[in-house]
């Protein structure tokens, strides 16, 4: 995304608690600084993107963060999947400073990453969206403003329960199609193109057929968003027992060490428990 | 589909315990018979789609069923979404009398039965399969034989666990956009497109949002998909715990009179039990 950045003609300052992961753009004419205050001292725009809320609340709130620049970036964006109330606690904290802030997750993975065809769900004012836009063009494709500070967070937390259910509903297909003795790849032809179609079923179900559980997304990384949605949807009074029901087999993922594999192992952990005669959950 | 046969120029004769549903294809030149056995008689093969399990063994092994006919047809087609066993249990009976049966269960709707785009999943021995085919390829374009008899049955029953989950997450997403006061039509600009998407989010997430409960597919066939796929399921061993959820929600859905709307419906049950602020199942 960064390079994205640079490719459009931008002057790019990187800060990353490893190094090597920026090299490459600093070959390419980023420069390379020990915080994040340093990347927001005089800039236009501060964009971060890391790993939970806890580094969120660190990189814009903490001593050294972003909001402590003697110059700060008149512009500060977050876009990693994070809580809405820290969204909306930053964008107030910007707001003192009389800065603009924008909760901006993305969907669309590594793949939507590198070819800037991103889906970005925004949260802010209106202006601040407008003077984010250009930037936000560089980086993805569907570029929607869900409303004030925090609706972009509640929009990626849609997208998280929609993901939740439709995996569950995978890994339970095909570990039912092995377990009745069908050929899976067989009834991926039947079932794919029609009502129970899905990105999921398309993309990580053949995943699942080749064994392979790489990451496209990482379990412990998806079960800190469930954790964020059903927090989320307990305050707002709602219970959603599917997307519960997916982090307790997302936990019981990590307790098994697969936090970084991708979250199609899910299909993994039905499959050994009924492999193994137990209840699933 | 029966209309699809006629135009491909077969002679045609139909059965329905409602006449009225056969009127267009009397006109159109079908013969209306007073019983599946008379259907079935001295045909080369016989077709049934009904609505449960008990209706299939009525219609191929009850009293006046097409296997009780003097000369029955060659090749007995169950289209109805039903029981695997049942589908085994008609197989030997017509193998005794000398007959080849397939279980071809469909999916693609009223829409695709419509324009002949239907997923067929079939299930029955090859050479039963290469005698069907020219009659499957009038009806559908998907066409897989997933195994011996039983296996079409058992692949549908994938299908609909794939929607489950995915209907599942898709009335539990667009419950928590509207729980936490995002605009549902929005948010779905952001998320149909990705990781998230699926036929369920852009077909029936949107009829959701102009409040159109017509069904594509009953809720108390739904519900007899998934009682038949919980139940097979438990005879392999296997606990499906996002199934059995739906299961659950969709009973809800039939006790509250909503049998004969649309599986979208389960929207409905989620909103209105966050609105009452009781737990939801």
């Amino acid at each position: 995304m960064a390079g994205h950045l640079l490719a459009a003609g931008h002057e790019v300052a990187v800060h990353t608690r490893t190094p090597e992961k920026a090299r490459e753009l600093v070959e390419r004419g980023a420069t390379m600084v020990g915080s994040p205050r340093e990347a927001a001292e005089g800039r236009d725009v501060v964009i971060s993107m890391v790993g939970y809320p806890e580094d969120v609340h660190a990189v814009h709130l903490g001593a050294r963060g972003t909001l402590s620049a003697s110059q700060p970036a008149g512009l500060v964006i977050d876009m990693t999947t994070s809580r809405p109330a820290l969204a909306v606690e930053i964008s107030k904290a910007a707001a003192a400073r009389g800065l603009d802030a924008l909760d901006a997750p993305v969907s669309g993975g590594d793949i939507g990453a590198r070819n800037a065809t991103l889906s970005i769900m925004v949260g802010g004012s209106e202006a601040a969206f407008a003077k984010a836009r250009p930037v936000f063009e560089t980086l993805g494709k569907t570029i929607v403003r869900q409303g004030e500070a925090g609706a972009g967070q509640h929009c990626k937390m849609v997208n998280q329960i929609l993901i939740a259910g439709t995996m569950l509903g995978s890994c339970e297909g095909i570990t039912y199609a092995r377990a009745v003795g069908l050929d899976p790849a067989t009834v991926l032809e039947s079932v794919s193109g029609g009502a129970a179609g899905s990105w999921t079923v398309s993309n990580l179900l053949p995943r699942v057929l080749r064994g392979d559980f790489n990451p496209g997304f990482f379990v412990e990384h998806f079960l800190k968003d469930l954790s964020i949605a059903l927090e989320e949807a307990s305050a707002a009074g709602l219970d959603l027992e599917a997307t519960a029901l997916a982090r307790r087999l997302y936990e019981l993922a990590v307790g098994q060490g697969r936090g970084r594999l991708g979250t199609q192992s899910l299909a993994l952990v039905l499959e050994e428990r009924w492999r193994k005669g137990l209840p699933v959950g």
